[in-house]
């Protein structure tokens, strides 16, 4: 495969070494300060990647918003953050024409993960459902956009969900509809995220462990392989 | 809800316990050997326990095939193991006049896990599977009559398995269809089975973990009262 | 062994009951209402109990130290919670006449795990320490008292410790003295409590899981088969 | 720190990127095969390095045994695996001159699990013991030389001990001197590392996880660091 990358940070640098180990090529970069130096040719637009096979975004609105507005046609696979809405929109309107590929969290275990869990919730309406996550410690943030991502999915299919971020000094029972949430942080932890179902005498553990940032340039130029053989089209993990 | 017992073993004792700590109560019970003293009264015949609701068995096939071929009408709830075929057979039978329920395991939660595992197998199709069990000391079989359960699914989705039971001094690459096999004996473990799925720098781990056998007790109980609201038919976890 | 009991409460019928699946002897039990019936004769102080050879305590400060007060000689398991500092002392002049036992946690493996984790805190001194513990979903209070002793130990090795209970919308990097605490709640999960050291690259946990109440009521059968053997002393799990 | 390479292999590749990371200096390189080029300096003797303050050695007996047999003063961190009692001898002779850090695992944490252990298994001796240990699918051997350095431990601290490796088909109770020795492949896992400790109602697990290889090299710096301090004397991780 010849791949366009579309942005050149700390991520799609890992996308052009993993690809290259592959046996793919990196045919170009769209980044927005061309004066720097990169090891692989600058281009401007996506249509002057005339030998691209397919385009792959690590990169933000925008630097990636205007280029979705030019005229071209390329299979993408598009993994930018923010602006959910205009991005989906914008690559709706040109997958009429392209295949096109959209995930806020391109980790293909992580949407396992959440279709697992699709499974699991419904058939353990009676158990208490505990969430946890753990990351290294120089995560600012919690709980983690994925933890975030399996309270929604259980949100959906419940009746009624509390999330709880601290029991300490609360001196109270549990009630059926609290999701308890921990976030652990320390060390370097890349990322680890566990659904707790504690039922009568029983419980059930889903666990997700990540052991390299790898897993989402992975996961892009993975959905890459399979985006080039389709046709115009709008796809996520579902239906890819 | 008045309960007949079929068979009074160290199952249906717990049974009986667990059930009058919610409220049922324990009709009548029959055995083989009607000379001991039990705390119920002992009956012959399904038919002679004239106001019971339902029937739960922990029995064995000598005890129980005979009673099924004897005229009553009452839901049934059967966990007999052994002579599988036969007692289905004439399960479905009877299914044709009165509700039924039969299962070989009555944890709900090792139902639960099978099929989130039935889920999770076609999700996962380039991770390798390494399946894992711990008992206590005093279990003389291995791997444990759940774990072979759960390769049967794994089998059953994916297009080539082979079960691996030791590797060591093999001093060979794994290959992609292994399935390894753990069994673990220690202490009073009650049960545990965990499915590691493990791909490219992610893993994703589901575990059951039992804490006491009072799940199977829990698991007919609850079988029972949802049963005797249905009319005729066969049951199992899958249409209950 | 004959045991005389003191208080009769959920432990002390635990204690009777795997104590005499060991083939010891229940020979007495002291309460404070001695119109209600029991399984076994009732006697009113410890001197009465003239064929007993150890006393095994789940009471109360109430019940027990009157008692304690007592002209009498004989080894003395002591499990009572409350008043620490009172019972301690009056132990202490009993022990130069008779063997005495004392632990607020009658658990081998808990007071195994808090040995353990004294060797492991000075190994690990670079690592970020989080606490986790798991309990039933009727426990009103968080975190469990075995995770307030754990945290104990570390504070006793470690130059700075602070405790975190939530971490949502805090936006800020972890501290190295931070010891994130989380209490899950679910089920019946009867105890779980986790260690987790989180270094560079590595990380490694500790983990302890209770089973059932029993391991406090074996605890103290099989202290009190350990300090009949024993001359007068103070003695703890420390040093039987 | 100034540090001089004896070999440069994957492992002492990663040292060089992670120490000057940190902010040292690669001086020069050893290796067999000078005529390749390498990004610093290649020298032929430990004593050409004029001003390395430290040698980290990652390569074979091949090469290093010879440079030990020469004329030179130089703190040494030395991973070198097989030969051992060859290189042991020829360290210890040198360490009345310079101080020499051994060892053949180089991850501080595997060592600090080790230790753990020696802490746990005389505490926990009515415990059952399994051990489980879990690598990427391309590892050849199994079990992993880290579990048999676990089970070594085991093995000097109790009274008998039997490796099983296979308990499928045997149809026989576990016996105490049992320890079940089990070998999960799969993925990319880097190395995980499981201690159980199974007894009446409660069990002990200790959890050793790597998340990537760095540990080794990391490992290795930090020993340099602080050898750097020590006078002459021969050292490892149980007294730097």
């Amino acid at each position: 495969m010849k791949i366009l990358l579309i942005g050149y940070g700390a991520m799609n640098e890992r996308v052009a070494r993993l690809a290259e180990e592959k046996g793919h090529e990196i045919v170009g970069v769209i980044v927005r300060d061309s004066n720097n130096t990169y090891p692989y040719p600058t281009v401007e637009h996506i249509a002057d990647a005339q030998d691209a096979d397919v385009a792959i975004d690590f990169s933000n609105p925008e630097l990636l918003l205007p280029l979705l507005e030019e005229s071209f046609k390329l299979p993408l696979v598009i993994a930018t953050t923010g602006e959910k809405e205009q991005i989906i929109q914008r690559l709706e309107a040109l997958s009429t024409q392209m295949p096109v590929f959209f995930s806020a969290n391109m980790s293909y275990g992580v949407h396992a993960l959440t279709k697992i869990l699709e499974a699991a919730v419904p058939l353990l309406r009676d158990y208490d459902i505990e969430l946890t996550e753990a990351h290294h410690n120089k995560k600012v943030d919690a709980p983690s956009g994925t933890l975030v991502k399996l309270y929604d999915v259980i949100e959906s299919l419940r009746d009624k969900t509390t999330p709880v971020y601290d029991r300490h000094e609360v001196n109270e029972k549990r009630t059926d509809d609290e999701i308890g949430i921990h976030a652990k942080r320390g060390g370097t932890i890349v990322g680890e995220h566990e659904v707790l179902f504690a039922g009568i005498d029983e419980t059930i553990e889903i666990t997700h462990r990540a052991q390299s940032k790898d897993i989402f340039a992975n996961g892009a130029i993975s959905a890459a392989e399979k985006l080039v053989k389709q046709t115009q089209g709008y796809y996520t993990f579902d239906n890819l």
